[in-house]
């Protein structure tokens, strides 16, 4: 049995039913989550989401700061609003502040392709409900009316795809305080006012204008999906709209359905399964470890430092999901300092080391937890084993699980010289390291060409 | 045939058919028009007309600034918010400064009580689309969700009320920048979302929740009413909703309806006709003849003093009108002082001549232009004459129409004692003027008891 | 003796000193307080008084906001602003908001015009400190640097000048919270930081640079003119400034001034004298009866009406006093429609009736309180009687006092026409009055030429 | 001759004359330059400069962006304020947002601690004029009455010093737009007001108030020393301030100071000397390469990284200079993500290396250029040589010029065990590496003891 894992079913599935010309949706999970996931989304691995709207202005705690405020009324957001704004001062009172003004799509996107992200996601509406294009279903709370007076989604959108990077749109169902969903809350969700005259409409809205690669869905968890209408939007995405053939989406579409219905799971943010996932998934996560949206007051050690993002990444990867990391841009439009250097050492690292990242598969094996711990990814003939963090002590390293034959040849990726290795028994090999170059990452990745 | 006329043919039909009880309208003109007009309002004469929204914050021009400066590119207005605001400020950015914070509405309906009036009309939404409650459909685009923070429709309705002073709610129909009204507009108003989904819905509201007295709709022009749904509309209002039997509508229920359908008529605004209509009418007018809403930047010279608006008073009265006069409060809350001395100043002279006013109704002749113009107006048995502006040139006053008999008595309002008298022929009588005492509106009330 | 008094003793020396060429005058009060004041003062009578300054932007209460507020910390003020601003929202924050956008000088020295202003006083600098002129001693606390962005007190001036009205300027002497100012008081007045590096510096680049035909000094009441260093100051101006020989001064010098020194008295505001002073004085006085400065909220009962200025000015003159009333700009630059209402009535009443008011000087009697109160004034061989409020109850009108010769003619100003009447014993005469036109200001004059 | 060089000349005089109890300095150069530099400041080697102020605000282009947009009136300012800002926004209308919500000045402090600091100095006063104190001499325009409402001079004194670290203060001499400034200046610079009645007022209060341990002098150029009174106000600072023993002050003091009167030397901005300096002289340089202040829209390949910064120093260092390190704190009152991580990367690196650096001394040679450059420390007997940025290319390391003995152990710092090592002729050594362990800023320090 080989160390190289055949495709998953659901990447086999997806090559199968694509070539099936004419396939029809019926507006059932049955029937949708019979739909092969188109392939671009497996093999692109590392995308970059982004978190901004309104919540970027006060950039306070994180972008769930309306809720806190004023939902669940936090004393901590209470006393900071208290002391910091006149009394009658509204959340919608951010928006003018949203300028966006350094805002520089090509710059934005030239920064994505360097950090090697191969799909972008953007909040185009995020539970507070600001739209970040104009749309005609949020008068007046979207970003062409008010704060930037730009379609935020369109103009990246562009940039993203020069680059040759896939566009994903983030869009929540709900909306904290939007009173006709209020209202239908209120009712038990009998009333479907909000889905069927704000909702639905602006999404299908969404999906017309700008065509997205993938539809990141949240914000479903108050009400099931028969109240979003989930099941008739999917059929007629798959079905109808333009982007029928392309298009990806995510599991969240009515409570219960994360991690059990939809397009590939992100079952639970951050998600980090223990052993290899049956369906294809993604873990988001964000470089600021207590926020998605950029608080003017993080610190250097809430952050995620570059080898912890490029070993969750290589764990991610191994475990056969997709890693979408999170940076929030600030409401003048810049992607903090801090995130670009993040974004630029990942890239760099990626540079080296992304041949054991994009296209592969999973393997028979996922992790070895020796003195220092190997992450294993797989493509065409050869093996890949990534040891992070920590440099092996010694130059003879040992690789447990991979089957050599006598033409196996190891390389370390970034060094195109063989290296000295010989066989253990009953299985594994033990390589002769060179020196290791410098990391930005703290990853090196060794190859095993004709191994399994 | 008498000098006073009898009660005109649209009031008698009012009172025919107030009595026939269960009566139920169709949603169509010929049922619609021939409800008769709850006798209230005809009783009532003098209205206080209020425009204050998020216009009277730019309070610049008139209450159409925003389509002054977006709509039509007006060069003044465009220049203005050039010279005097950021880039890319826009009319929403006003309403955080829509601060009400001196708002007392006891204090207002004092001052209206004082007036005269017996009823008031507010702005609830005007064309601009911000409602001056907490409309469900206008999120983050009314007063309880930004600006005054409160429910102004709900606070001043019951500060008049608590002065039995009828209420009144302005609706616009068509909102200038909608997106969806202005995608049914460019659909040539084939789709119907906007009455549907917004402008319905809210007007319901309106009326379930503040149970007004009046609707005065307006906004009405670009469709027809078959667009706007009226005559459903309405048909609910007079058969179902909880003030069918007591509220008064206005005629501006889409593009030809004014002066021809709906309850009373106000044709156009300032509407002066020169003969007696056969339709109850109103008169809407402005203290502020540059303007319904306030201005930062009035001149005194461009409002009408007392005297003016008491001549209108009068002549609108005698021909069979009623008389809806506008003031346009600030953004604070307050009536502008030159406002506040208006209508005291109209409240004295009502407190002399009211009599003249209230509940009277036409008469046979409406004005006499002799040196001195008179106005007519009657009521049971006494016919009044009032001469405006300058005082008669000697103390013989004569008034050619009204019939007298021996049993005739003539008196000055404000003055109990009987004058002398005598016949003239053909028809009329001269009357021996006392020394006129000052008359803040310049107007002066002969009573002839037993005339015609 | 006659009724009409020879010009008091003040006047006199005036006249006397001014022949004087080449006088001196040393830094005391015995010689300064005998320069003659200029002639053009007593005859003016009538001034417009200004306030207007970073107070008209909050406009609450009065121009002494941020005394009340921050100086005395009155709950009123405190919780306003607690209510209305962000916690840490300062003073200085509202000078951005006085823009003065419409402040058009031409039209208002038009007003001032029509209302029979022949001087004008602006507050250049009030006790907050901001002065309306680019004063180098006020870096970044001046209309200049914010705010309009303009040079008030100049293009102000010009303006007036263009009307031959005379032009004077307010200055307060201490500033509420100048550090410097504080730190001098904090010493006793021992250490004179303030006057030598602020005050007087500015002082000086006031009337150097707008040559003003009055100083209205205030603020002067916490420390001794010793202090202030005014002697020196009134010496410089009196001597060797461009308007040694036309400027007017105040009494506003330093504690103990008031009523003792320096030019004419203003003794305490609205200073209303009970027999007629021995000295030049001047009554300042404010339509607002509840402020200075323009208050957002005021309501009209707390303004005076026209027959209450008609009668206050009348007592004013036949007391020999020059009448300053005060109207508060608005923060846009307009003069309020209330204000300017009150300003044309009064033009008009002095239009009709101005002969008995500019350059008269008090009479033998100053008023007389029979049936209807009565006040003189004379002028060459004419003595003038107004009565105000309500007119004779008969058109039989006594006037015990005046003295008559058969030479006498009566006529009512405004009324060409020779009144018949009649001397009576001891003294006075009865006049036959015609029947009186309205009067804006309900105040008429009947000219007695030829009588004492 | 030994490597070590004898402490330089400036040192030991500094030494000697500690020692003169009572010395006093007269207002003149040749006085105050032979004041001994106080030990403390040589010894520190390493501080933090922090440019923080009003320009934090707008916070694009640089500090000087006052200037830039309204000095020399730059394009690129002027169209970013027309972009952006209302009409008649002025650069102190910036002021009320620099709110520093979040300084927390005990986080500064423990930040400079973790970074090595022995020293910060702050802007307290920049060229716009604007007191990071309740300065008497700037009311309105200093960080007490606007802005913060707080003393951040003040509290981040008594923060770093609880971190026994010193502390400096920035002044700036002249202020653009000052207009008691601008006015001597425009007098060639022949009156002196501005010296007289702001700035030297306003410094002694700051040396009163605060006693810094360092006087960052700063903004002289335009005008000589005797103009600023600098002499004098020196004498004063040396002779019976309460920081006379221990205040240090750099050479910015008057047009033709730098480089050669005053305490240490700063010469230009950025110097880098090309040969051993004979006075102690201090490097300032900024991480953003850009700008002293915080810009909002930095870009990361605009900012030193870790690396360039430990060179920087240590090629400072060993040409006897100290390194006093910018960065900019955001109006927020944060270290922005990315200069902290700088800072606690240089303090990583000092933690190891830092023996080399702190009270060491310059040896006979600076620095080598071999294949991989190497700059030479000293301290008591023995001898530091720091390589950079790139590890030696083999085990085998030489070192030219250290003059080694029988007796001489060579270890690497960070790692205890000595290294074996050879002589070389006619000078030097041969080092046997270890494998370097990794180092954040990539440079390793060899210590040589009994080497000279």
């Amino acid at each position: 049995m080989p160390l190289l894992q055949p495709a998953p079913a659901f990447l086999c599935a997806a090559a199968l039913l694509l070539s099936a010309a004419g396939a029809k949706y019926t507006p059932d999970w049955r029937s949708l989550d019979s739909r092969p996931l188109p392939r671009w989304y497996d093999e692109a691995k590392v995308g970059i989401f982004l978190h901004w709207g309104v919540f970027s202005v006060p950039a306070f705690g994180s972008e769930w700061f309306w809720w806190h405020w004023q939902g669940e009324k936090n004393p901590t957001y209470v006393s900071y609003m208290e002391k910091n704004f006149p009394p009658h001062f509204t959340y919608p009172d951010f928006a003018p502040q949203f300028h966006a003004q350094f805002f520089d799509p090509d710059e934005w996107a030239g920064l994505f392709a360097a950090a090697g992200a191969k799909y972008v996601v953007l909040t185009t509406k995020h539970h507070e409900g600001f739209t970040n294009w104009g749309s005609p279903n949020s008068w007046n709370w979207n970003s062409v009316d008010t704060g930037p007076h730009r379609d935020l989604v369109g103009d990246l959108g562009v940039a993203v795809r020069k680059r040759s990077i896939r566009y994903g749109v983030y869009n929540s169902l709900f909306e904290w305080f939007h009173p006709v969903y209020l209202s239908d809350k209120q009712n038990g969700f009998q009333t479907q006012e909000f889905p069927r005259d704000k909702l639905l409409p602006e999404l299908r809205n969404l999906v017309m204008r700008y065509k997205p690669d993938l539809i990141w869905s949240d914000g479903d968890w108050e009400a099931p999906d028969s109240y979003w209408n989930s099941t008739e939007f999917l059929a007629w995405l798959y079905n109808d709209s333009p982007v029928k053939d392309v298009v990806v989406t995510n599991d969240r579409w009515g409570a219960g359905c994360a991690c059990k219905h939809g397009g590939y799971y992100n079952c639970e943010d951050k998600y980090t399964p223990g052993v290899l996932p049956k369906h294809k998934w993604e873990k988001c996560t964000s470089v600021d470890t207590q926020s998605w949206g950029f608080r003017r007051n993080m610190r250097v050690h809430e952050l995620m430092d570059l080898p912890a993002i490029v070993q969750d990444l290589v764990r991610t990867i191994s475990f056969g999901g997709n890693y979408l990391l999170n940076v929030g841009p600030t409401p003048d439009g810049m992607i903090p300092p801090i995130f670009q250097e993040r974004l630029l050492g990942l890239g760099s690292w990626l540079k080296v080391n992304g041949e054991a990242i994009y296209e592969s598969t999973p393997c028979r094996v996922q992790e070895e937890n020796g003195t220092v711990p190997v992450w294993y990814t797989c493509k065409d003939s050869s093996v890949y084993a990534v040891f992070l963090m920590k440099p092996p002590p010694s130059s003879s390293f040992s690789l447990p699980s991979p089957k050599t034959s006598a033409s196996t040849v190891v390389t370390l990726l970034g060094n195109p010289a063989p290296l000295d290795w010989a066989p253990l028994h009953p299985a594994g090999l033990v390589v002769l390291l060179p020196d290791l170059p410098p990391s930005p990452g703290h990853g090196w990745t060794l190859k095993l060409d004709g191994a399994t």
